[in-house]
């Protein structure tokens, strides 16, 4: 093995913030982490697969792209609860030809966008692997107690509201499939996705939304989660809805980490939060089922078929 | 694949505790998990793989002893803090050849451990992984605000005590390996081994334990943290370490999954807790470094060698 996994907990270490706060009173180094959340405050806790020919792959993207985007998966759910992050913990597969250099880039990129949610990595796993770069990102949040913005909370007449544009990290997917080079410059929200932390803990302060998820296996399959969980339907708006490459993508690309949440029609939702775009693309029906209308005021079924990664077909 | 993502899923929602409880506001189904902790506790976070072919083999090991192993990991880190466990998330990464009865005797397994110790699967996530079984545990547990017992209280004078038999797992897989058939019944330590949770409350709540951590890696490795992070030495009498193979098992053996802690000399340790037979095992120094002494006062230098699972050495 190149990269020993002693040299790569002690760079975990060295890099992770051990010194105990006023939440994390212990990190690494025991066989738990101790956490004090915030007095009021009920747990988010979320964990997320990031694994090598699913979510990436090493012969597209940077270490560091790939060390953001996991971490970004587990943010951009507790933004989806209207939470904020407290702890990171990560558990980490290597393969053997891995070095030590990806290693440090995979770490920098995961630790950069911890920095700038002010929040730890606070313990984790490390081994062999196989095959593959396999990780784990689990992210553990606050928000007040009772406050979280669940998918369960959509009523009939409540319109539907996606943040930024969606399908650019899925057109990102298409160029390199067709053997453009997209790079972190030409395809930001592809490589290194912000979470919208900021937005989620608007909405829940201003007690604007109703339901909320991260739009992370695409606009059709996630808002079928929230039709599920609520037990409603909804018709979108084909001409309304924000996209970079195409409509198609926009609708079951993945990993836009957009949030998509439902408001009353009564609420005052503003067009911008935290300097990202609101748009308002549909509304919740009492019909279950998912339905497209266009310009024509013609509807199309619309059915959850969000992106399935890189997986084939087959399965 | 034979087994289907969604089957899967289908299988962990139908299984899982979903019902909401006072500890578990909201379970699988959501961005996050909502958990209440108690009013007054810390959160105890502690994430472990349970990989093949280094934690276990599936030609030796049936799927629900897999299960269970995988949960004790967690279980047993919770239990080393003195805590006790709220809930549970699984990461499982399947290979293609695994079929849904594999996967439904792994729930199995984990789910009876899980429900004696009545601690609901809270969330997880699911992946094809290329090869291999790959699990990830989280469990969340929690300890009264700053009463957890941690590895860095020993101080020079204390004894050091074990629980239960060390080796035992550990020798069941030498046991694999000269071909021999350990079964459940004959070696329920290697299979099936228990959390020490009642155990280590006990020793929080009566204020003996200064310091513990579980027998995961190996007594000589998991003494070494202990001294590390307390900043002190240790030495061993080899007569008195209760071992069911043979000594050097008992030593460098890995997954006892039993507690090993410290307590100052004044104190009045049980000879069994909680049905769990205690024994001093050596005491601690001011000295750097580890030693074993001899029934003839013979002193040899005891180096951290912790069972390294089935890896390589040239690693």
């Amino acid at each position: 093995m190149s990269l020993s996994e002693r040299a790569l907990i002690a760079t975990i270490r060295r890099r992770a913030n051990r010194a105990p706060s006023s939440t994390l009173a212990r990190g690494i180094g025991d066989d738990c982490a101790v956490l004090r959340p915030p007095r009021g405050h009920e747990l988010l806790v979320t964990t997320d697969f990031c694994l090598e020919n699913v979510h990436f792959r090493r012969a597209w993207h940077p270490a560091k792209a790939i060390g953001h985007r996991c971490l970004v998966r587990g943010l951009s759910d507790i933004a989806a609860m209207g939470g904020f992050p407290l702890a990171i913990f990560l558990s980490l597969a290597l393969p053997q030809d891995i070095s030590q250099r990806w290693a440090n880039d995979f770490f920098t990129g995961l630790l950069a966008l911890a920095d700038r949610w002010k929040t730890p990595l606070a313990g984790g796993d490390i081994a062999q692997s196989p095959q593959n770069v396999m990780a784990d990102i689990l992210v553990i949040g606050s928000v007040p107690k009772g406050k979280a913005i669940l998918r369960s909370g959509a009523s009939p007449g409540d319109l539907i509201y996606v943040t930024g544009k969606l399908g650019l990290s899925s057109g990102a997917l298409e160029e390199f499939r067709h053997r453009r080079k997209p790079t972190p410059r030409t395809a930001p929200r592809h490589f290194f996705p912000e979470p919208r932390i900021q937005v989620g803990q608007y909405l829940r302060v201003q007690k604007l939304a109703t339901a909320m998820i991260d739009i992370s296996d695409g606009l059709s399959t996630d808002l079928s989660h929230i039709c599920d969980e609520s037990g409603v339907g909804a018709v979108l708006f084909s001409e309304s809805i924000p996209h970079g490459y195409s409509l198609d993508l926009a609708l079951h690309g993945g990993e836009d980490y957009e949030l998509l949440f439902t408001a009353s029609p009564r609420s005052q939702v503003p067009a911008q939060i935290a300097s990202t775009k609101v748009t308002a693309i549909g509304e919740i029906v009492s019909r279950r089922g998912m339905w497209l209308t266009d310009a024509m005021g013609r509807r199309t079924p619309l059915k959850p078929r969000g992106w399935e990664h890189f997986r084939h077909s087959g399965k």
